[in-house]
């Protein structure tokens, strides 16, 4: 069969919904995604996936496919999958914009529905807030280590964990500026620029490196990008500077060589100088192979005349977090602020909204954490905005390049110490002092309540 | 636009697919997929995603609305997107079978068809091989730690990299043994058992913590595993065992309690003592948490008594090895063998067979790549076989049952000492005297030809 999207989910979600609807609890409840900490070496994070998420929470529905087969599984009371089958999401979301500068703790998104419909949608909306924010973070890592000279360029597709991942990583490098990917699916789909140089295994499927290199020029005399190391790096620069002085003479001019293993460092300055003392000072030199923004880091470091990075398995993968430490949970439930006490894992009760405080320069001075009941606290600008409300869109959807334009502008007011790569100052997130006190309120009263004593095993 | 799966493709591939097409390359490729390495800690991979894959293959076309897309892009000459719009897989595919034990080197999957197709499809079959053995590779580990006696639950679909990730770790944890998964989804399309407990939010929607657990047990009786860390593990267990107690009066019994954080040794020896003084020796103890093969060994060490695991976060991104060392290389074109001699990547030449032989138990003894064409050494089983002819399937395609059968045959024959999950017993590959002689004789004659007198820059 082809189950729809409202399966998934994970299966507890839909026995417990059976057992709000058995119980009869129909009531509201808040549910708060946020990031517990940041991953390590992270001194921020770039939330992400939220128009998509919110494209997907449009149509939320169960098929009558999704319920002739929830219906084999022999768990569902027949009248509670009557009743799923009806369920739309009627609720309301509160969201950062994509694009948007957050820490440990800040909620990115709040949906406040009807308990059996925010539970539902709990594997969805994780699943998507968490691997975009990931991606989108590493993204504006790398695009910040290459620098405003340099071009970056998504090469994560074949690497990435399925298609939908590859295309996640498209969308997120573009998000925070990079110059294009490789992947068409995600290029035709998204509008984003495409790149592409060309593969080993069409230099080895000529007899000799200078064949192959002569019939890719030929097929495109103004934009190739010969790859250089298949055999030996230095002699296949050679090559593709004999291909730059034919095209030449052919009034077409070779746009660039790639490296993709080896010392890219002086591997570079070898190809600098070589077409420079050809004449060729305008061929770009495109740098692949193993590269994240510690590679670039390190090769910038070294002055490496490098003018464009691919960046593929190591970005697509989000090599150095490969997961975040991010929640969705119950915040209030019928007018009831509420909370989790698990060792290590405790959560802040209540509907939040999160303040950004600028100084005079327009740059972020900290962040507060407040109620979202709570007045507003002077100078503070919201992050939280409704963008569903009874189940539809307050705004029309926004458009990636609108969210890569909101991107720039608050990567602009992020502090240079809060990007460092590897020790960022950190960011200074406080809490409001009523989410303080509300939290340490139930905190006491829950742990009061927890060792009554009637509390004793049954047996 | 709603592109194809065709179009899941690097640019480089469609723009080196003009260019076979411009210059009339259309002799017959062979293309090799292997890893290069085994990921650290690992002894051996779990070939998976060739069936997945095979079915992409059988439909490959680019449909009306790519080519016109395509067309947009401007980059294409229009006789070839004519070309293009015809092209289907017409070609073979050799490969081993889905739940195979491999190891670095050897092909898990060849295609030889028109290069132009073999191409075109590289970015898929990496994309698909890579990411599922990945996960097969992982859960076997995973299985292998928790031994016989205890369950194990793919619990990864929330941080999986999207949908179709979280898919394919439902289907590879599967495929090497998982009791099933709580993705919903996944349980649906692929008939994997479903599994589930219940959410902190849960609890937390209810004033006590025995007034949630009472609802859960009115609503599934017979089939309630009860969370217990929400506010205090030990008070939590406490409660489920008083709801036990109750649903025993009622003539029903409590499945389980799901522990979620904290020491999982320690806390599981007080539930089982617990547990047991209170009459309920049949209780089963559910650990998840962060959990993967590491925890698992030391968790079976301390003889915790845990009766099953679900796995998610770590488990569902490959936390250890997020992505491995594979390449889908040119190794003939048009019958010659082909290499590169790239840095540390250099390849091995030619279409492949490999073989295994068995000492007389049944246990794996060593693997012998070979070159296809050489006749089969003596005693040795070939392991990859024709599936794709001419474009079509040679066999129907394979259950994924049949295949989690098929790897339990697998998993008996390996040795025990290449399972270790840390320091594995290298397992012995060689290659053959003709394969060796034949990488020896191109590397001289490629190395020859790099350098003659007449290979000087232009300019």
């Amino acid at each position: 069969m082809h189950p729809s999207l409202a399966t998934f989910t994970d299966l507890y979600e839909l026995t417990m919904a059976q057992a709000y609807w058995q119980e009869g609890m129909a009531e509201t409840a808040t549910f708060s995604f946020f990031f517990r900490s940041l991953p390590p070496h992270r001194g921020y994070l770039v939330a992400a996936g939220i128009e998509p998420l919110l494209a997907e929470l449009d149509g939320f529905h169960f098929t009558e496919e999704d319920i002739a087969a929830l219906r084999q599984l022999r768990r569902f009371h027949e009248d509670f999958l009557s009743y799923l089958a009806g369920v739309r999401f009627t609720g309301s979301v509160r969201a950062v914009a994509e694009g948007t500068v957050v820490f440990a703790n800040e909620p990115l998104l709040e949906v406040t529905a009807p308990i059996l419909q925010a539970q539902l949608v709990e594997t969805l909306v994780v699943n998507r807030l968490h691997v975009y924010t990931l991606l989108a973070s590493k993204a504006a890592r790398v695009r910040w280590a290459a620098g405003p000279q340099r071009q970056v360029v998504d090469f994560g597709a074949r690497r990435c964990h399925g298609l939908e991942a590859a295309d996640m990583a498209a969308y997120s490098g573009w998000l925070v500026g990079f110059e294009g990917t490789s992947n068409v699916h995600a290029g035709l789909r998204y509008g984003i620029p495409l790149y592409g140089t060309m593969a080993h295994s069409f230099v080895t499927a000529f007899p000799h490196e200078l064949d192959a290199f002569r019939a890719y020029a030929r097929t495109f005399p103004d934009s190739t990008t010969l790859l250089v190391d298949t055999y030996d790096t230095v002699a296949g620069i050679k090559h593709a500077l004999r291909i730059a002085g034919e095209l030449q003479q052919q009034g077409h001019q070779l746009r660039g060589i790639r490296l993709d293993s080896g010392d890219l460092a002086s591997l570079s300055r070898i190809a600098r100088q070589l077409a420079d003392a050809a004449g060729f000072p305008h061929l770009q030199i495109f740098a692949s192979g193993g590269i994240d923004e510690y590679t670039i880091e390190q090769l910038v470091a070294q002055r490496a005349p490098i003018d464009a990075f691919g960046v593929g398995t190591k970005y697509g993968v989000s090599q150095d977090a490969p997961y975040g430490d991010c929640a969705y949970k119950l915040v209030s439930y019928a007018g009831r602020a509420t909370l989790k006490l698990s060792e290590h894992k405790q959560t802040l009760p209540g509907s939040k909204q999160v303040y950004r405080f600028y100084d005079p320069t327009g740059q972020m001075l900290y962040d507060q954490i407040a109620l979202a009941e709570e007045p507003p606290p002077l100078g503070g600008q919201p992050l939280l905005h409704e963008v569903i409300r009874e189940g539809r869109r307050v705004h029309p959807p926004v458009s990636l390049d609108a969210s890569r334009q909101y991107f720039r502008q608050q990567w602009a007011s992020l502090p240079e110490p809060c990007k460092d790569l590897h020790n960022p100052v950190p960011y200074d997130v406080q809490l409001s002092v009523r989410l303080h006190q509300l939290t340490k309120q139930l905190t006491e009263q829950l742990r009061a309540e927890l060792h009554p004593p009637d509390h004793t095993p049954a047996g």
